[in-house]
This record gives C-alpha cells, structure tokens and sequence, in this order.
C-alpha cells in the first residue's frame, strides 16, 4: 500500500537496514537471548551492530543497541553520535532510550513496539522530552510484522521448554 | 541535627559509602571529566566502583554507574544485582536510572540532586514508576554539600578555562 507521507525510497531504505538488524536479532535467538538486533548506520554505511547478549554475557547492560553504539563510539572517535540513525527490532527500554539520548542520536527506526516496557512512546516516551536538552527523531513499524513475529515465535519456544527459562524471557519487560 | 526518621547506624554507613563515591568523584575531576563517582555495595562490602569518563574514553556510555554495574555484574556473575546498593555522588540520568532498573538493584544513595537533567525524582522518576516490574528505593541527600560543592568546583574551573571546554561541561545535561 503506498504512504504518500513518506518518501518512498526513504522507506525502501529503512526496510533494507532494519533486514540488517532482524539478522542481528537471529544471532540473539540461537543463542537463547531475546531476539532483539540493531545497527547503526552514518552517511549511508552500516558502522555497528548489536545483538541482545544478557544471558549469555551474564550483563544487564549488554542490551543491542547499548552494544552498538559503544561500537559506533570507537567507529567514529567522539561520544556524540551525531548524523546517525539506529534501526532496532523492538522498542528500546529506559536505558537504551536514555543512551539514545545521552549519545545524541538523531534518529531511530524502530520494528514493533513494546507495550509493557518500550520507552519511546509505549509506556513512557524518553527520546521526546523537552525537559532533557536534545530530542530523537522516531519511526516506527518498519518490518513490524517480520520483527513482531520473532518475539512470538522465541517466547512459544520458551513456553513448550525449547529455550531454558533461565536464559531468556524477561528480557525488556523491565 | 538528628534526624529520628533514620537509623543512625545506617545514616553513618551511607556516610561512609558515599565518602567512597566521592573519591572516585575527584578521579574523574582530575582528568577533566565531569566529577561523578559511584560505589556498589554487596553485604556490607564495596564490590564495584566507578567514575566518569565521558569524554576520556570518548563514549557517552562511560558514566560512573554504568561502569560500576559493569563490574559489580562480574563480581556477582549475574545480570541481577539483588541485594545491592549505589552510591553515587550525583542523580543518575536517564540513562544511568535505566540500567539501575534493568539490573533490579533494589536501593540508590543518592549525593546531590541534579535537577536539569536527573532522572530519579527531578526531571522524572523512573526508579519509581508502577508500569515497570521492579521499583528501587532512594535515599537522597547523604553529603549533599561535599557532592554539590564538587561539581559547582568543577564548573569554576571550566569557566576561568583551568579545564578545556571540549572535555567537560555538558555531562548530566541531557
């Protein structure tokens, strides 16, 4: 279905960048992680990946888009990761919206939304508050379904006893 | 003045950690970063400590706490750090305030408020919002003066030019 509101190459685009962050997101999955992947794109160039690595780093803070931008950082030499975007499967959670913040990304393309912990406009919204002295950029539902989708199949697997509870499962319900 | 709403005990015990968080403070002074310092606590033993280094590892992730969550995790082997207290000499950012959630450390001590850009009362509060699935208890204003006249030093110094302006000045603004 055409959106006139959008360029439609821009769209094109973001599809192709956010299939670059769903892989990220399969490499969580095989490892018993909630599948969550992100990447950092600056003038047209993938700089970063990241991939949810809690369970297996044993690390609250090894979030995907946390990793990616520490990446991204090193890429570019400054903490201001001006002119980037970030495409990320789910909705970022406090800390991941507070980092967005804090790195000061411009814009973040997000796959679906996390109604009980997403911090960029489900539960609360961190990346547009006037209060703080710089304010991200959003677009939501690119590949919505695609990323949705592999959430639900991770916690089915979860459910019936394919991936041990210990490992996965509450990531970003915090 | 006593306060009889507290233990005494334990208001010299917060005393004594945050005398901890301050020392790692004035590390971070000393290298030009804004002075911010942070200690984890686990069964009355300091088991992480750390302090800001923003603009010396060029990453806005290099905030005191998160660098102390990092260690603390590796001490613990765990992601979760029940049991565990933060001192840290300012209120935590966004950021900072996110981590705390996501790695469900129960209590924060907190030096001095930081009422631009604070994320744990001033601004917002996300270490006490009900829609999250862990909620941490505060304890403000242990060596408030110390803490406050650190960062009002710091800010000094950056105006008569005795640190470069590209290193310090803009962190816990955002």
């Amino acid at each position: 279905m055409a959106k006139a509101y959008f360029d439609e190459t821009d769209e094109k685009t973001d599809e192709l960048y956010m299939k670059q962050a769903l892989t990220q997101a399969k490499k969580a999955y095989k490892q018993g992680d909630t599948p969550i992947g992100c990447v950092i794109v600056y003038k047209g160039e993938v700089i970063a990946r990241g991939y949810n690595r809690r369970n297996k780093d044993k690390l609250s803070l090894s979030h995907a888009e946390i990793l990616a931008i520490k990446k991204a950082s090193k890429v570019i030499g400054d903490w201001r990761l001006e002119g980037c975007t970030m495409y990320v499967t789910l909705e970022p959670c406090q800390m991941c919206a507070g980092a967005i913040v804090q790195s000061r990304i411009p814009r973040v393309v997000i796959g679906c939304m996390n109604k009980k912990a997403g911090s960029c406009g489900s539960v609360i919204n961190l990346l547009d508050m006037k209060e703080f002295n710089h304010r991200v950029s959003i677009t939501k539902g690119v590949l919505e379904a695609s990323c949705s989708k592999l959430m639900s199949d991770f916690f089915a697997d979860l459910r019936v006893g394919a991936i041990n509870k210990d490992q996965g499962g509450t990531h970003g319900t915090a």
